[in-house]
């Protein structure tokens, strides 16, 4: 099989790319290398079955070759930062929304049939269903990341529809494990880092948020892809369970050995947009025969760990 | 107050100028004429209140000056053409995404802080759910059209978050009344002048379509504006009846007193991304007092009658 990965060189993509390269897979990897990192395909480069192209998905269409006998495109590149959304309006749109119409155009010229999208939990925005499942009530959006990603769900449906594609739709909870390059943990760690003594904690703390592990996720994207049964197939991807801020900062300062104080910002949101309670119903995957390995807790463990032996991704961001 | 309507030159714009001139409102029209009609505005032409500006939206923000000032936006600038989305697949992410993404950029720049927009019933593709309730289950898009409604209403929402604006979006069901230009009333009589002894029909004319006179969607619009408590509204517009494609044509028959041989096209949609039964619960905007005058045959008699005394409109599209 042939896939095209997009953000090839991002924290989802790569782990993927890896995946697919040792289950035999031939794959070509996007990346126009905006958050991407080289280092993170170090050992995909070294395999013959893969292919490279630095690429810059708002200008894809007339770079359609890549597509050419491809089985599946696995679309993975994104702004991936909720957070400052409104600090720029427009990336989200581009990154997000115009670069995913880009991508099905693409796949439709050059014929390809099948795509996998990586979604967010955040499209469900503060939904009042929780667990969550894939059918929830008609959502309103919170944040501008969430609305592009509702977006490219839209032109995906209606690609699958009008051009007789396929799809999956992965909604993903926050990702961590190996390679994991934004998000709270490393934002902690790098504050530790600087001043021990002291930790600024956005919101409450009491936020409560689910996580899925790296490895887990890329099953479960394989999983979807490979026993979904629809046309257009839509996946919660996340663990039964959920915790606060306030324990990830406590499991992090046992690891490091340290006892901060901790400085709270105050409210029940990190930020505008932010969503305090993200749980996903999963049993649409799990009953696919999916379910993820490891704990919240372990994959915040393994996500420290990694990050411990790789010091460099914890240099203030663009510094690496 | 002040108003800046998109499409101003549009069926629903012209019709909505029309009243908020009446009420005293001024208004400046934005209009880029690809669909829209000058002789629609004659009337506020000639009003002092009134200002017409020819913008094209996907240029818009350079052109942000226009929303200096403006209390309220009605953006309802569209391409309104949900059938051939497959054939020119850019065009509504362009013409009803990315141009929302520019007004909201535009009135976010001068400060403007209220928006309503013209989205649609398709936005809920083949819920099972009917009639369809505002937060029926999170809808699968069918349609190009749909997802760039969807795509919009998302952008709006977000921005309504980020930027504390405040947001009414509408689901219309199909609108038809004076100024009628595009849908299946128009189609049925353009067919009948060349050839009243046949009407080729698409899908099998079971399909079951809500509709709603022009007149009750303004008020409806102002009601949703007026009256609605949220800072983020979302109203479903409709009668609350549906009727079959069939019912249309017997209407149209009778008016012109021909009895065409109807030729189905098969199948139980008309086209790719068509939904074959579209009828809205409007509960929510008629607990605010609203509810139509006319029912869908008096509208469609409306319509006709409007069309039999504009018989330029009957001219093949591009032709005026």
């Amino acid at each position: 099989m042939k896939a095209l990965v997009t953000g090839v060189a991002g924290f989802i993509g790569s782990n993927l790319a890896d995946t697919l390269l040792a289950r035999g897979w031939t794959v070509t990897g996007l990346d126009n290398f905006s958050t991407g990192r080289r280092r993170f395909l170090e050992g995909a480069l070294q395999q013959p079955q893969f292919r490279l192209v630095e690429a810059e998905l708002l200008d894809l269409v007339p770079h359609h070759e890549h597509f050419r006998g491809v089985d599946v495109v696995f679309h993975l590149a994104a702004n991936a930062d909720v957070r400052f959304g409104p600090d720029h309006p427009r990336r989200d749109l581009e990154q997000n929304t115009i670069a995913t119409a880009n991508v099905l155009e693409a796949m439709r010229i050059e014929g390809v049939k099948t795509i996998c999208f990586s979604s967010t939990g955040s499209v469900y925005g503060e939904t009042e269903v929780v667990p969550t499942p894939e059918d929830a009530p008609f959502p309103v959006q919170t944040s501008l990341y969430g609305a592009s990603k509702v977006a490219a769900e839209g032109l995906i449906a209606a690609y699958c529809e009008a051009f007789g594609m396929r799809g999956c739709v992965y909604r993903f909870v926050s990702v961590l494990g190996e390679r994991y390059t934004h998000g709270h943990v490393i934002d902690f760690l790098r504050k530790l880092r600087q001043d021990p003594t002291r930790l600024p904690v956005l919101g409450n703390g009491r936020q409560r948020k689910s996580y899925l592990y790296v490895g887990d996720c890329v099953e479960g994207v394989l999983t979807g892809l490979e026993r979904g049964s629809g046309r257009y197939n839509v996946f919660n991807l996340g663990t039964d369970e959920y915790c606060e801020v306030n324990d990830s900062i406590r499991v992090i300062s046992e690891h490091l050995g340290v006892q901060p104080v901790i400085e709270y910002g105050g409210g029940d949101r990190g930020w505008v947009g932010d969503n305090p309670f993200i749980y996903l119903d999963c049993s649409r995957i799990r009953a696919l025969g999916w379910r993820p390995r490891l704990t919240i807790a372990e994959g915040v463990q393994r996500t420290i760990e990694y990050l411990h032996a790789n010091p460099a991704l914890l240099e203030p961001e663009g510094a690496q």
